[in-house]
């Protein structure tokens, strides 16, 4: 968590740390501002103390909130720089040597943010020219952020909660409505008679969501046939919806503006389903109460996967284990952490050490996927490991596979 | 615009350019996919050639959309290299080595996109090193993405003027919704005389934007008194509206999933306007309207603001000109080009040297702010230069001071 990012810094080697880039999509300038709207900014860390947060003076009142040590650009003379220099890439360059110096930053300074990789790149290739005392680094596997986001601390895990609960009520929000249309010669329509597409069902799901205070930022799944058995398919907005198809519907929102997120999965069919579904549905159920009754904290990642692979190449499934690269069976990892980011660890996935423990909060999502046959199933639950070890689902709403729907007439 | 890029590689020396990232809040990505939904992909681009797009197995149908030339990560091997080389950033490292190498990509090859600063520099550190017939580069002032996105094309400019057309009726809208409620004691009231508040104010454009297909993914701001005097303070969500203050309302919302932005400010009094404030504001318009009959293609961006500045200067304001740091008077750049992002090209801005040419899109915004005066006016319309050189603003909501409140009973 959070108060860990000191001894990880420690535990890595690094000096200090830092951060670059607008607040903006950035969660590892988020998760140190506590989510401050600062547009470009540049953060100094070195363990046991305080950040400092170098923005621009018109920013100072929204850097403020971050309750962190505050520099305006104009502090390390950046206009000086771009006088001196005649360009802006050198001014910033000059002003972060200037932000090292004033600071008696050295030794191993570890890098993270976000930028283009090739001005990054270029941008500290010529600073590590201009400060030998200083080794550039940056992290390529599983980085400090990347440990601390794992677990979360007591403020977090409110809003995850809270997040959870309002997912869960828009899911339940969203069933009501396709319960409340009418099937005629297998097509849902509305009052007026006309069919009912998956653009109108995405748009009500997008206005419940916002009165929810969530956005999907990264989108919704809500495929249909076909489209549900490609996992990333998003559904088609101008096709109608049918009875007797399996329909994934992946909801994945977080906090309206950047925030925490939610994961989950349902997969419906209207009306009534097809024996091959209902069949296929049955055995990613077992998967899915397989692992949730193995899950136990000090466990590898790694061992669900395996759990869940065993599991669908007894059905006689292929898997990515069984057959790598396959797009039919079992195609993807069974979870992830999700906090700040809608990816993160611990991965329940092949060739993952990480280990479950308190405070993760992550995604238990088997699936069975056969585009040919036109269809995908997949459930997902995310799950909290509490202080005591135990797992609770973040994700009540029930798993039904039929939503009952009436005949026009 | 987008059918430059092979000239502008070319121009700049290029070879090849790649673009990483997901497509989700990367431009430059979305710009070549032209909007796919992929969360991760490589892109190699060679002028004169069609991007070749690598990607997940599983995303390959939404890849498909981009229109580009597909191979998926299997295809180079993606998993031989993890069990080759025992980790996934060394695994990412010898697919690139593989893509360059069957690519026949020699000479120069500039990257783009998004990634972790440090994890970008050891990447192409280490390319650099296994690559030793390929230079590795990036851009570090306006890059040629920067140079296309700035002129757009008809597909682009259909896009952005529905954008406008749809960003102006939100601000009527909201214009009228703050109309429908009456003042008491200087307060906004609701129907039930509970105040309304800057959140209640925020939620419902975010509803109307929602309904025209639009997202504030940057947020918007809506910044009374003090707070509208501070350029990018948001404005509180507990304040209640109050008449008789200055009111900096800046919508610059974008399609829905990431797409086009439109940008537009308003100044705002309820009920009445303070003789200051109605002072400062004629002052601002008094600079909009010298800056806009004096637009002409071929002119420098910079000498927009060089105008602003004198125009204010005469009027007895500070400037960031004339006083350099100054939180008082006009401190800020008067536009910016804008697009897929925000802010892009052209600048009408200190030390710009581009130039107005046909197909851009960009603000004229010139403001006052006096926090300790407790106000700020802002004044800001999106223009377009049309193929004949003429200027179109698309943003044609009406620019009046005072909103007329009627008081409670």
């Amino acid at each position: 968590m959070k108060s860990d990012l000191d001894l990880l810094i420690q535990e890595r080697g690094f000096d200090a740390i830092v951060v670059m880039g607008s607040a903006h999509e950035n969660p590892a300038m988020a998760y140190i501002t506590g989510g401050a709207k600062i547009s470009s900014a540049f953060i100094l860390k070195k363990p046991g103390e305080t950040a400092l947060l170098i923005c621009s003076s018109m920013e100072r009142d929204e850097a403020a909130k971050s309750g962190l040590r505050i520099a305006t650009f104009d502090d390390y003379h950046f206009l000086d720089h771009v006088r001196a220099s005649g360009n802006r890439f050198e001014a910033f360059i000059r002003l972060y040597v200037e932000v090292f110096q004033r600071n008696n930053v050295s030794g191993t300074v570890s890098f993270y943010g976000l930028g283009s990789p090739g001005t990054s790149y270029l941008l500290l290739k010529r600073l590590q020219e201009l400060l030998p005392g200083v080794t550039i680094t940056g992290e390529t596997e599983t980085t400090i952020f990347d440990r601390a986001y794992a677990t979360k601390d007591t403020n977090e895990l409110i809003q995850i909660r809270d997040v959870a609960a309002r997912t869960n009520r828009v899911m339940a929000e969203t069933v009501d409505f396709l319960k409340s249309h009418r099937a005629r010669a297998n097509r849902l329509i509305r009052g007026n008679g006309s069919p009912l597409t998956i653009g109108e069902v995405r748009q009500f799901i997008n206005r419940r969501l916002m009165e929810q205070g969530l956005e999907a930022s990264e989108g919704i799944i809500f495929a249909m046939g076909r489209d549900g058995g490609v996992p990333h398919s998003r559904g088609e907005d101008d096709q109608v919806l049918e009875t007797g198809r399996a329909i994934v519907f992946d909801l994945f929102p977080r906090q309206i503006g950047g925030g925490y997120f939610h994961d989950m999965t349902r997969t419906f069919s209207l009306g009534y389903a097809t024996p091959e579904v209902e069949h296929a549905y049955r055995q990613v159920m077992q998967a899915f109460d397989a692992v949730v009754n193995d899950l136990s904290a000090g466990e590898r990642g790694e061992h669900y996967q395996e759990l869940t692979c065993d599991i669908f190449e007894e059905q006689g499934h292929p898997t990515i284990r069984s057959k790598p690269g396959t797009t039919d069976g079992y195609i993807h990892n069974l979870g992830h952490g999700l906090g700040l980011e809608i990816h993160s660890r611990p991965r329940l996935a092949m060739a993952s050490d990480e280990v479950l423990e308190p405070g993760q909060v992550f995604t238990v999502e088997p699936g069975l996927y056969y585009p040919e046959k036109g269809f995908g199933i997949r459930v997902e639950d995310t799950y909290v490991v509490e202080a005591d070890g135990t797992f609770t689902s973040l994700t009540p709403y029930p798993k039904d596979l039929v939503i009952p729907i009436q005949d026009a007439e």
